[in-house]
């Protein structure tokens, strides 16, 4: 989705987007505890080795973790794991692989193309991806070759996928040939919102691949491409190294997602999130003005705004994005309204929405 | 360079790589002061700014920097750069580019090829560079069209060039119209062992691009390639971003380089390392049978070992790699010895290089 | 565009395309009189200088000619000449390189993407574009980089852009900075069709790039990307060589395109095809049932066909593809009808347009 | 291999290359036969599957094959079939596709690196190539994942592998797990020069995949890639469409295939190519001065001329060009010698070779 240029601001009532966050206290004290000593580089230490333990366990069988940098290499390194020439991927027109990441994806799959995908709250349907997929016959070279199907979780709506949905997907998917990535840099809020099990949103329900992210939900820069079938993975290391997305000392990632994962840290934050986004979300439809453009799942909510509400909010130090109207299909945008993107994160307080919401009843 | 595969050993007298040491206890400090509050995503911070302040001070020109997470995703990123259709890119035949990054370079800059040059020492030198270029007249359109020169410093023999070899170097690329890129991995080691100030062994040499490493040398994860003509870097930012080397929350890499910078701090940590190499070094010499394969100008350390020592070394735990005899064009190695790399860190003490110099003479 | 699946047929009535067709008899001759004798390979021979003469004469201006196997090749070949990391290249929804190149101009240009634009009659318009492109802010990382503007002449709805419609394209795509190419498959059809002077409706107009096509217009594989401005065109040759693009017998080309362009023969097969397209449509327009979609300006006829009439055409041999309904944005297609492409090239006689338009009418 | 600049001249005594010749008669008049008519496009026509028969008649099992444009493409195409990520290519130092391909195989193939291997006669041996397989350990990620191996018949020295001389090589490469691959540009000469069968040279002795050559040797344009198992060519179609080496009017192609191979007429024109090449040969080995710097097996005769000879048949007209000394560890040149590249074709004639002789001896 698109973004206006904004000022940048350093206010409270900040809710700009959840990579604007530091770390969480545990993060950043762990990332201090592994400062010391020697340890193997590349991701052969103890500590790399336990964090594939711990989302062993937490996906209910064992996967295949492979840490890079950020949710762009995440999403576009699988996507090239599974490339094909000529390849399409399909997703929906607002994923962030089609309009946020500058064209990773296609650069790192030499040359892939993505194929958007229209569907409400951001979110691509069964019958939406079969026809899509219809449209590239197995043996029309010209169009290119269906090579993999990507969803978001959350999408970029702040909506989410319910396990019945990703399984109604992958059956299309898999039914073509093609496997299913899911787009997880907001997946602990997504799995938060959905009171699921982690599994039961991914592999049960047939995803291939997942881009785990830990960044926006209180690391610094924590992100793992994971392999629910290990045997699928082969020569991915080949592929992240050569995009040198392969750390040295691998370990400043390990530990951050050693204390992310440790004791339900990560749910935690996201539940803070969310319920922080309710609660802005609550205030935001009890209010005389202003209301929700969708019903956030997560830790997103998109609102739409009188435009003297708007500016009563900024002159106040509020800090968010405009959004641009019409993306998510939801409630119309008057000419005297704007639509905005308000994110929460582990760092935001009942306070500061309460002091945002207070500013919309004025 | 080659590296034989080794048992991993988390034992003191570890000389295994500059990047099994963890962060210096400043470096680590600063991550935790970071990472409370908001800040812009994207390195629109205060504090990335703030780091392009530090390093054009220390370059002593307005420089444009750009962190990204790996010295691969510096080297390759900096050679995509300037990459042209057939693109060939000239550097040592020992290069870290040509030997050690999973031909990064060659994917990232679309399919550039390299062409090594032999050079004792791990060093091209301007007459094997100039002898390289003309084997690629402007109209053959078959051999390629080269793209850039690419050395290192220190080079994989933890040589360093002189001021002058760079200047020599510089003429011949330029001479070309080749842009010249400087691999500095282990840049602060470089300096601090030349006694030089940055801008001589840089720009003032010719130097356009610098792969600037802090990973080795004190940080958990921090690499920006600087361009030191601003108006080159043009376009720089879509390049990272389309690798997925744009980090969200900039600052934990601004952070680290803040720190690193600040008070002299790199230098410090490198004038330790390079101390207890040369203690090392003397140790060596001064062995009955141990020596050295080549002078250090930083922090490694080749050697060649009796058999019989490296026995006795391993089994008192020391942990360091051997090497491909040859590769240096050193001293010979005798079929009853072993050419080894040592290579020392900040973390490294007087103490374990004692005990590693006294296991020689037992 | 999408084509269903259909038997081939060898029969007469075949409007399948002007790829269908072979080779005039003037350019057959031209091969078999070039088969003799040596000349210098890639393209150093007489044979192939005259070409790039015959067209600077026919261009009205000095440009520089690089030979191509395909279309295809043609098209991506030039936009990969412009492409920048993160490049979006826009051009109309229904574009062949959008849909029928298999993802070459996303894979020889290193990962550009395609930004699709609607516009009826398959045609971009000026405030189209600058929609578009305003959708890519200079600073947006995220969202890519514009690279370049390609529309097709003939479109592949078999519309032809004016000089007028061009120009204000070409003022939208320069004030963006971005070069303006044509997909000229047809460009001697669009040419005829329009009546214009060759350099009108390019250089003059503002389009810096064309792929100039003669494979479906008499020739067996004749295609050159032509730069107006020759200084532009430098690194191309390395651009077409790592692609594997350069013919070693490049007199095979110019062979080619020595008869193809010489006393007008290229427009007089462009006529031909033309007019026949012109008589097939009238035949069309006047039958009872049938009629057109949109009104040709080349040698593509779109027409709407009762299923009826379908079944009986196919019956007695003709043969043509299936559109897809609605891709035009042209007349509406009923349920009990279809889209059909018909296509006329310099092979397609009067007796069969007329057995054609019969059968419409029985 | 390198070559100097030459001026260009037209006369007699043409040894420049084979691909200075223009096409056989029988070629020339199959294309003008396949002008009429209309044919399917993009390969579905009768002719190109008659010469997918053929082709397996002559291989002595059903083949796969692809047309493509150049040699060049064939061998990149090829390559980048069996790429993997940071995929290593194992070839002679001399091989063209690393040297004359202007990085086509690196660029197709998305950025693979070749390894280059010394042999005398510029052949690989089978102790040289399982040397350089193993400098790439299956887990050293850094040093990047072998992906295939590359053989020329004829070689750059124009020299051919024995049966069991691909056997040996195929089994090192098979036993890595990596296709062998045979750059087939003058396979014609290669196979007559051996007289061997074609089946022996090929798949029996463990070729995966074969550039076949028919431009060399009497085609205008004439190219393909044969997969030996035709599952192993699955999505094959694609990687070429999305090069843009398709081509629509595929016939003209099939034709010139269906003439070359049709009566052995392959084989006539390569035997009087190696058999004008014996002629040279020995005229040059009974010759006061010249010799030679190695034995022909095909139709390259590479000979050690004193600079004086060189000056006269020069000024005689004859064209050929100088080849760098010592690529061939041939014989010395002394440094009054010149070592030369002499090309026979199809089209040479015994007058002009006894004319070159005759001045050989004045």
């Amino acid at each position: 989705m698109r973004q206006t240029r904004m000022p940048f601001d350093m206010s409270t009532m900040n809710f700009a987007s959840d990579n604007w966050a530091g770390a969480s206290d545990r993060v950043a004290a762990a990332l201090v505890g592994a400062a010391g000593g020697h340890a193997p580089a590349y991701g052969n230490d103890p500590l790399s080795e336990g964090v594939t333990e711990a989302l062993s366990r937490i996906f209910e069988r064992r996967v295949a973790v492979f840490f890079v940098g950020t949710g762009t290499a995440a999403n576009a390194l699988s996507l090239a794991h599974v490339a094909r020439p000529g390849g399409v991927v399909f997703c929906h027109r607002h994923a962030h692989i089609a309009n946020d990441e500058a064209g990773a994806p296609e650069f790192l799959s030499g040359g892939s193309r993505l194929h958007s995908i229209e569907g409400t709250g951001a979110r691509v349907t069964a019958d939406g991806l079969a026809e899509a997929i219809a449209l590239y016959p197995p043996h029309a070279v010209f169009h290119g070759q269906p090579a993999a199907v990507s969803i978001s979780q959350l999408t970029e709506a702040g909506t989410a996928y319910s396990a019945a949905e990703i399984a109604a997907l992958a059956d299309v998917a898999h039914e073509a040939g093609l496997p299913l990535h899911m787009d997880g840099a907001r997946f602990a809020n997504a799995l938060v919102g959905l009171g699921a099990r982690p599994a039961d949103i991914t592999w049960r329900a047939g995803v291939d691949m997942l881009s785990f992210g830990g960044t926006k939900n209180g690391c610094f820069a924590a992100e793992a491409v994971i392999f629910f079938d290990p045997e699928k993975a082969r020569g991915f290391e080949f592929q992240r190294k050569r995009a040198g997305h392969l750390f040295s000392k691998s370990r400043f990632v390990s530990a951050q997602f050693s204390a992310y994962l440790e004791d339900d840290h990560w749910l935690d934050l996201a539940r803070h999130a969310n319920a922080t986004a309710r609660r802005l979300a609550d205030g935001i439809e009890q209010s005389p003005g202003a209301h929700l453009a969708l019903q956030p799942d997560g830790n997103e909510v998109f609102a739409i705004l009188p435009r003297a509400v708007d500016a009563r909010l900024k002159a106040a130090g509020a800090v968010y994005y405009e959004w641009h109207a019409g993306n998510l299909a939801g409630e119309a945008v008057a000419p005297d309204e704007l639509l905005v993107r308000l994110v929460t994160s582990f760092r935001t307080t009942d306070v500061e929405v309460d002091r945002f919401v207070g500013l919309l009843t004025q």
